[in-house]
């Protein structure tokens, strides 16, 4: 198979460990005899720096003409505590999500035997936890209509949905929960929003198209909670944007190590990939950044494509590289590997 | 002192452990020479039931001429599932925090040493956590324009603040900062929303009245994996109402039993305090409910009042309750007692 991906490393961490799923693609290649074409581009604020614009149109171009992206990290601290900059490097990937029609972000999140221990939650609590968290990524409070009044004394945003935004993921979700253990939660705020109130409507009636699949509901409150006292009861999770974004940053610290990551957002025509952990600046250049998300990543566009022997192949060489703990030092404080030998390793037992 | 006291017990478990709350400031009153005189009034489900209003205006009008209102809890299964109910026990909460302006919702989370086991967190994790959480309560989304377009194809929910909405807030923020550990973090999602933006401009400049605590931003997702990895660092946390709701409920879970935790809902003439577990309509009834939340929302009255000696006293006796483990099944399976034997405990330890 020949793949054209599009490589957006973006900032701090992002190109340490993309350049590690990178490697980890060309022995696929090599070993499966596939072609990957890798053409970089650039996102956040290394864009700003260099164009001005944190998603310049060559960038979209590249991404909207080719097979898939493989995305890094972005952001800067010189932008985060400065609420009136101009631009941002978030705009880049809200408008790439956006205009990529990127409207269903989907993450793992699993509790690793290997690392059972690093988690903040007792191995009891968290063994057998393996969940597909399903959270809409191009509508919502973050695309909706923002407003700040002419002497900046009200500020406002929108939470808007439409029922074919809703019903777009939900179907994605129900196939997902099909092919897993056939349960679907939807997280929402019903008793309080109006908007939660449609997700609701249209998720109980696209059910229906899928009754082997039980479907339950719980507040965004509740969830928060359930999340930490009883993980491994989630299968499926469906919700909004939002809810999504801190549900599934949440979820992230089961594991016990945000570094191990993936995550795919996907619409009908495009598809990207990155690991879920941030730009991470003071990590930036030092070799310590943990490269297992970015490769995990790399398996899951392989698995996008069906290429699971493929995909296997890669999480085979994570597993091992755990199992030896061949790792960095947020996973091995005695004897740590670098971002680059962790990369080669797992490239080189593909 | 004289106080007259609303109680509003409402749904499920409310009734049981309010009871136990009033028994233990009678027990106050009874020590320390006060005189409360406590008056019941309708609220939620069981208002709907009686007079097709989950908050009827002869319990406005009791709670908007008292010192203060003892809270139990509200909510039906029979509404929950059902989005297009005409009227749900919610609206009577929410209506009553507008209609009082009880604009901030003050949360204690603290790691009981005595109970330290019983946390889905390892104890390493959250020794010595002790945070109180400021929610604002009566702006954002909960209460912005709502709308559903004529065939019920589109919802949306508006989430807008004002200046003068965040600057009260912030303020009780910092003075409750002052007399802490000098810390305050704000949670928001500036990078994404125009009304967290406003937020932070609004916070950061009346940090300049609060010299001695030293602030701190941090993204609401960011906020949600903080509150599992670490949740020591955090002293007081400032933040607008649905993040609010998020977050505190997470961080209950910390203590190991939300069984325990009091909250206080505050404006500028009015006051109101409620455990912050719901109405667990499955334990409505059996005796098994923990009153210990309803209890220490008591002594939060007090604290309010600055009958801070009598506060002691309730609290007193509930470590006490606790260190001879003299609890309810939930912190006690081989041994339990029921609800009002542990409130009897207390009441009489006092
Ligand atoms: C950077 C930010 C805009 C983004 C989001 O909130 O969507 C990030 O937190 C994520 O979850 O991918
Ligand atoms: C019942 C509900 C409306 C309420 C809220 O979300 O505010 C509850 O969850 C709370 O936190 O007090």
């Amino acid at each position: 198979m020949k793949l054209d991906i599009a490589v957006l490393s973006g900032d701090g961490i992002g190109p340490e460990v993309t350049a590690q799923a990178i490697k980890a693609l060309e022995a696929v290649a090599h070993s499966f005899d596939h072609t990957f074409v890798f053409k970089e581009a650039l996102v956040g604020a290394i864009a700003i720096d260099k164009t001005e614009n944190p998603l310049p149109d060559e960038t979209l171009e590249l991404c909207a003409n080719t097979d898939a992206v493989l995305f890094g990290a972005i952001g800067d601290p010189k932008y985060d505590n400065n609420p009136s900059a101009p631009v941002r490097p978030e705009q880049g990937l809200l408008k790439l999500r956006k205009e990529l029609g990127l409207y269903a972000n989907i993450r793992p999140v699993k509790a690793y035997s290997t690392l059972i221990d690093k988690s903040p939650l007792k191995p009891e609590i968290i063994q057998g936890t393996d969940i597909s968290i399903y959270r809409e990524l191009t509508g919502g409070i973050y695309f909706g209509k923002k407003h700040l009044n002419e002497d900046g004394t009200v500020a406002s945003d929108l939470c808007e949905y439409s029922k074919e935004e809703i019903e777009r993921i939900t179907r994605l979700a129900f196939k997902a929960a099909q092919k897993r253990r056939k349960k679907l939660t939807l997280v929402d705020k019903a008793n309080v929003l109006e908007s939660s109130r449609l997700w609701r409507k249209v998720v109980t009636e696209i059910a229906k198209d899928y009754d082997d699949v039980a479907l339950d509901f719980l507040f965004v409150d509740n969830a928060a909670m359930q999340m930490i006292l009883n993980p491994s009861q989630f299968d499926v999770i469906l919700t909004e944007n939002m809810f999504g974004d801190i549900i599934s940053d949440e979820a992230s610290v089961i594991g016990g190590s945000i570094g191990l990551l993936a995550s795919a957002s996907v619409g009908d025509t495009c598809c990207m990939f990155e690991p879920i952990h941030g730009s991470y600046p003071q990590a930036t250049g030092k070799g310590i950044a943990n490269p297992i998300a970015a490769i995990l990543s790399a398996a899951m566009l392989l698995e996008h494509f069906d290429l699971l022997g493929e995909a296997n192949a890669i999480k085979d060489a994570v597993e091992k590289a755990l199992e030896l703990n061949l790792t960095t030092p947020d996973l091995n404080a005695t004897n740590p590997l670098t971002t680059e030998k962790v990369g080669d390793f797992i490239a080189d037992y593909i």
